[in-house]
Parts: C-alpha cells; structure tokens; sequence
C-alpha cells in the first residue's frame, strides 16, 4: 500500500525519472497491480515511463478493463509499439476480451501476417489447445549442426517464448523431432541436430480440450509441447505457464459447479451482482421444486408424525447427514476421475469400496444416535427407528456419490454437476421414504 | 492396456532387446504406469532392462509401495546406482515415504556429503519451501565471462535440475543476481556475468509455505525460484514442476475439506476403507450432532404444525435452498481468498455484495414458491409465510456465507471448513426459526 502512495507522490511532483527507477526494477505482474490502483488519468502517463518490452510485459498482466482504457488512450503508434512486443498467445488472449470497435483498432495496427495468424488462432474452439497455443517457437532442421542451431537461435530467440525447447521439422512443416537447449550446450558443436534429436515426441492435435493438455504438463513435467495440425504439421506450442493457469481455471470450474453455480469468468468483485445471481439461480430454482418431492412424500405420512410428533425432530439430522455422505463420497469420485485416479472401468470397484466405508460410518453414527437418544429421550423403539434409518440412509447417500458422477460421465456430461447439491436432494428423498417406513413399522404406528 | 499384455508376452517369450526397444522409446510417467500394472515378480526385471537414467526417471514416478518392493529386490550396488541418478528432492521424497528400515538403507548408500544434505533438507517442516527444493543448481560468480558460465553449464549440467536459470552468488554464498540461460545466448561470450545478470529476484525463505510458492510461480510464470536461509544465502531452487504438484495438492485438499473430510494423501484406490472412514467420521459426527439443535427447535412448535401438518412438507425445500445458497457464497468467498482474489479487508465489500446478490434470488425464489404453493394448495396465507421464509433465509445464508471462512480466517483457521456442511447446519437452525415464527405469525396458529 505505500507502494502506492509513494507512487503517487512522485508523479503529482513529476519526479518521473524517480518513478521510472522504481518501476523499472519491479516484476511486470506487481507492476500491473499498482497501476490498477492508481487514479485511470495516470494510468497512460506511468505506462508511458516504462521501456517498451516492460510495459508489453505489463500490459499483458493487466485487468482488461484497464487494457481497454489504455488502448483507448494509445495513439495508433504507441498501440503499434504494444502489440509489436507481445507474444501472439497474448495477443489473442487479449483480443478475446475486448469488445468489437477496440478489436478492430488491435487488427488494424498488426502487420497484414500477423492478422493472418490472429484470425486463424481465434478461430479454434474456446476449450482447445489451438486456442491457449503460441506460435513463437524456434524450428530446426534436421541436417543442420548444433552450431548452426545456437546461430539460429541467436538470431531469432528475442522473438521466441522459449528458446529451451526446439522444434524439427522436415520441408512440409512435419514435426520429426524436439531438442532441448540443455541437449544443444552439451552436445558437440558440429553434431547433427538429426542425430541427437528426440524422436518421441508426445504432442497434441490443435483440437485437444485444453484440460488435457494441464494434465499433460502435470504427468511429464514439460516446459513446453508442441501442437500439430491433422496432418502432422507443427503450427504452435503450448508454455508450462499457460498449462498452469488452465489447470487453475478447472479447478474454479470444478469448485463452482460442485457449489451448484456457474463458473465466473472474471474475479469475484469484478462480476456484476446480477451476473452473479444469474449463474447461481437456475440450480437453486431446479433444487429447490425438487425438493418439493420431498415435502410431498413428507406429507403422505402426517398421520404417522401426528401420533408421534418427536418423529419430525430427527429429520434435519438424517438429511443433512444424508446430504454430506453423499456429497463426501461425490466429491471423492468427481476429483479422482478429475486427476484420471478414477475411470469409468473402476465402477464396481469404486462401489464396493464406498459401500464399504459406509458400512463401517453407517455403524458409528448409528451407536452414537441410539445412545443420545436413549439419554435423551429414553426411548428403545424410537432409538432403534432413527438409527436404522440412519444406517440405510448413509449407505444409499455413498451408493448415489459413486453411481450419479460415474452416470454423468458416462453421458459424456460434466460429472462436477452431481455434486453435493444435487445428490442431497435426491438423498433427501430416499431418506425420508426410509425413515417413515421404518419408523412405522417399529413403532406400530 | 494392449501395451501390458504385449510387454508380458516379451516378457514370458524372452525377447528382452526388443522389450529394452519399446521401453527405451517411452516416457518414465508411462513406464511407471505399466510396472504398475504387471505381475510383481516381472518389476525387478523390467527395471534392470532399463538404461540407467532412464531406470531412475521412471523409478521417481512409482508409487511408494512399488519403490518399497523394489528397494527390497535391489542389491546395494543397484540401489546406489539408482540413488546416484535421482534428483536430490527426489531422493528426499521417496524417502519421506519409505518406512525406518528402507531409510536406513537408502541413507547408508549414499556418499557421506549428500547424506548431510538430505538431513538437512528433512529437517524443514513438512509445508515449507525447504522441503520441496531441490539444491542441484547451477551457480556463478559475477566476475564470470559468458564464455566461462558456457563452460561451467557444459560441465555441471548433467547432475543440474535446471540450466535454464543460473544463480550468482558472492563468496559468502549470498544470492546477488540470476542470469537465464536465454540471456547467456543472447549475451556477447566476454560479457561479464555482473553486466548482464538481473539482480532484482525474487526469492523466498525455507520456511515460507509451500502454497505461497505455488502462488508466487502462478503469479509470474517463473520456471525456477530460488530459495534462501535467514542470512540471504541461497540453499535451493524450487522447480515449476514441483510448484504445479503443490498447486495440484493444495487443491485437492480444499476439495476434500469443502466437503467435510481430512484430505486423503495418496490415491483414492491406494487409501484403505479404514483410512477412508477415518477421514470422513469426524465431521459427520460433529455435524449430525450439531443437526440434533435444529431438530429440538423444531420439536418446540409441535403445536404449529399439529394444528397445520403442510407446515412440515415444506422443511426440506427451505433447509436444502438455505443450504445451496449458503455454499454457493462460501465457495465463492473461500476460492477467492484462496486465490488472493479476496482479503480480509474486503470483508464489507463482499457481504455487501452477497447482501444485494441475495435480494435479488431470494425475491426470484420466493416469486416462484408462491406461484407453486397457489397452484397446490390455492392457500395465499400459507404461499406467503413460506415464500418470506424463504426470502429471508435466502438472505442469512448468503451473509453466513461470507462472514463464516471470513472469521476462519481471521482466526487463523482454514477457511475451507466453512464449507458447505457446516454452513448448511447453521442456516438450517436459522431457517427453521425464520420459518416457523413467520408461519405461526402470518397463519394465526
């Protein structure tokens, strides 16, 4: 915070070249939050300050918004100076947010092949790895020698993502090897790049859902992996740092829809409040008339709680018990096919082993219900009623967290969906049949 | 799967090169997978095919017990071979795994040197940046030509983690500046290392914890971070790969406690029903205890719902849409803090927040409950009591929302307990309270 401040200070007393040291020694992505807590009409002036590859840098890392304003401040020569020091993955990226007037002003001021690239990039699939790839890379070929390729390099790194990983191709543009930077420096001047090229490459189709590709990067431990085309042209690479933030956004994804909500796109203060009450809406509307189901099977037993009206005391815990069984078990199959711990193959497996781990929590909680009720209430029948009831209910609750997410899968929809939420209502249901008909028939009522 | 019965089939025929020329083409993750896989007998076997490097890369990627076994098959000089290949962080993993008897043998096969330095490394507490570094870096001094770094890379390289990023250190081992080797290529060879080297790093203590690493690397795309001791002097360097398990692990970890349960620390299939149990009946227990209030609560209007049974159908679609909406905000609040999209200081600002967004659902929600209960029942008393129940439920469980991982946190606590479960058995007190005083109010009872 007094980073601010003291920011502010240096430019009301116009102490640029002050401003311009401190800037200049600072992390693009500590600069961009400063710069978001500035007052807007200094915003263009600070920018300004910075060398032109620190503020691309910068500008890569800032809100949207405050890149839209920017650009609205650019004149097309500054716009121009920008966009020439951006990666075209961030480019892209940034293009993706803004709205049409701006995108055309971005595209007006990007050279006739880079707009080419821009186009052909925009056009793959929100989700796929054509659409998080970076077409900086350095290609090789083959005959040349590790000497060249350093000259290579040399020549055309300033341009590049990464230079570690090095990519080669044959004259249709054919991926037919990798060489890593540490390979090239330990390897003799005049070797032949075919000869100590990696050959096995793992690689991924422009198509491949981006999700896919984290786990990719997770599993091998890539810095980098290339992306081909159907016929096995290299068009682009993937970075680990743009792996690592997929990997973030599905888990957000996972975290909101396991919470019945849709996922947001921006930060939390960010979203409107109505955009916030829109994606939460739908789910607790469709909960909350399905949970009407309940109240009515409730209803068909009012005899049953008017001549015993303690019966309806034990409701929330046997729901809400339900409901967290449930959606322990459900959130345990839903991360483990999430990290591809789980597969569909392992259904029978899974099940037993959940059925199982009720069998053993089914029991403990049920002691544990019959002796407070017993102290409470002194009440054999009734102790014997809620605790069976209890028993069957944690047994159903982790048979349906293991069969609704493997079932959702299995329909090729998202299994998140059947989380906590979903499965307490349908646990709900089942529990409250249970309950009245044992209660019922132990009680004679 | 065809690629396990095809390496048994070489296996049992004998055909021994060609098995080492299938294996040799495949990454380690993927090997790993497949020893998994075979009978256990075969495991020795296939790993001493193997060339050595590539036996140790896949040996890392095993599962603890695999490792264990095969620690146990291998003879002293197989297993100080292996040692001698693995990353020292590496080392320090599996060790962390193995039981005393294993540790003493692995330790007794390590040269004296990397054997106090893995002692060292184990004594860091179990969530710091110590105990995922690895010390296998390359260092430099600033009075160091291009040319002379080149040199030191090519003969240091092999045993390094990374070379991608070399650190400088002064002759006290302080950390005074980090080069790239991107920036090495670029630099002319009689450039001195002082010159060109960045000397504004970031860094972080051993002690720091391991998830503000991960941050620190989701943050500004780092490929390495160094680590230092209390005087500044550098002791390690944590790799990206390492900082995406953290990320990975913590994550799963708030998954598990968002829905009630101690994270489990290896595989879903790999953790016993036992452990399983163990992990879950904690919270159920607290929770179905807890559930025991809300049913006294309701035990106290049996008069209410004597003289009007349809006051109960509707319990189960309160509590449950209490609870939804409650975890939507909560899950909301939690992953933003997680993600330091939200501080402590925002603590107004969110609640006013969910406040707005809360009138917003609740007066949707209530819209359509009361058209429900008017086509049901054509009972305009009853459509209102509930419907402003609901409304104002709707408003408690949003607020609970913010305010419990908020005062979680504050307290020190993670906020991923205030999940869900504990959220829906506080708002489910409160809505059964709300519920029953506006209904025994608004229906005269």
């Amino acid at each position: 915070m007094t980073q601010i401040t003291d920011m502010l200070d240096l430019l009301q007393q116009h102490k640029i070249s002050d401003l311009r040291n401190i800037l200049t020694t600072m992390e693009p992505a500590d600069i961009a939050i400063l710069v978001e807590e500035i007052p807007e009409e200094y915003v263009p002036l600070v920018f300004r300050i910075l060398p032109k590859e620190l503020a691309a840098d910068c500008f890569v890392e800032m809100d949207p918004d405050v890149q839209e304003s920017l650009i609205h401040a650019f004149s097309d020569k500054e716009l121009r100076e920008v966009l020439d020091e951006l990666f075209l993955d961030d480019t892209v990226d940034i293009i993706e947010e803004m709205p049409a007037n701006v995108v055309r002003r971005i595209l007006k001021n990007t050279d006739p092949q880079t707009r080419q690239i821009i186009n052909e990039v925009l056009k793959y699939p929100k989700d796929s790895a054509g659409s998080i790839m970076t077409i900086e890379y350095v290609d090789l070929r083959k005959n040349m020698t590790v000497e060249q390729a350093f000259k290579r390099i040399r020549a055309y790194a300033i341009d590049k993502e990464t230079i570690y990983t090095c990519y080669v191709t044959d004259d249709a543009r054919h991926l037919i090897g990798i060489v890593t930077a540490r390979t090239l420096l330990l390897s003799d001047p005049n070797a032949l790049i075919g000869d100590i090229m990696e050959t096995n490459i793992i690689y991924v189709d422009t198509m491949e859902d981006k999700e896919n590709v984290a786990k990719i990067f997770d599993k091998y431990d890539f810095l980098a992996l290339p992306v081909v085309d159907r016929e096995g042209r290299l068009v682009g690479i993937i970075t680990v740092d743009d792996a690592m933030d997929v990997m973030q956004e599905e888990n957000e994804e996972d975290f909101a829809k396991m919470a019945a909500m849709s996922p947001i796109e921006d930060s939390y203060f960010k979203t409107t409040v109505l955009h916030h009450a829109k994606n939460r809406i739908l789910w607790l509307l469709v909960l909350m008339v399905s949970a009407t189901l309940t109240g009515l099977i409730i209803t068909n037993y009012q005899t049953a709680f008017a001549a015993y009206p303690l019966l309806i005391a034990f409701l929330p815990m046997l729901m809400d018990t339900g409901g967290n069984c449930g959606s322990q078990a459900s959130t345990m199959i839903i991360r483990g096919m999430a990290i591809d711990d789980i597969g569909l193959g392992d259904f029978l497996k899974a099940w037993f082993k959940e059925i199982r781990i009720a069998l053993i929590v089914g029991a403990a909680l049920a002691a544990v219900n019959t002796a407070r009720v017993m102290i409470m209430y002194q009440d054999l029948p009734l102790a014997l009623a809620t605790s069976l009831a209890m028993f069957c209910t944690v047994c159903i609750a982790k048979s349906l967290g293991v069969i609704m997410p493997m079932l959702a899968k299995r329909l090729k929809l998202d299994p998140a969906i059947m989380a906590s939420p979903l499965i307490t209502t349908i646990v709900d249901c089942c529990s409250v049949i249970i309950y009245f008909t044992v209660a019922t028939k132990i009680l004679n009522i």
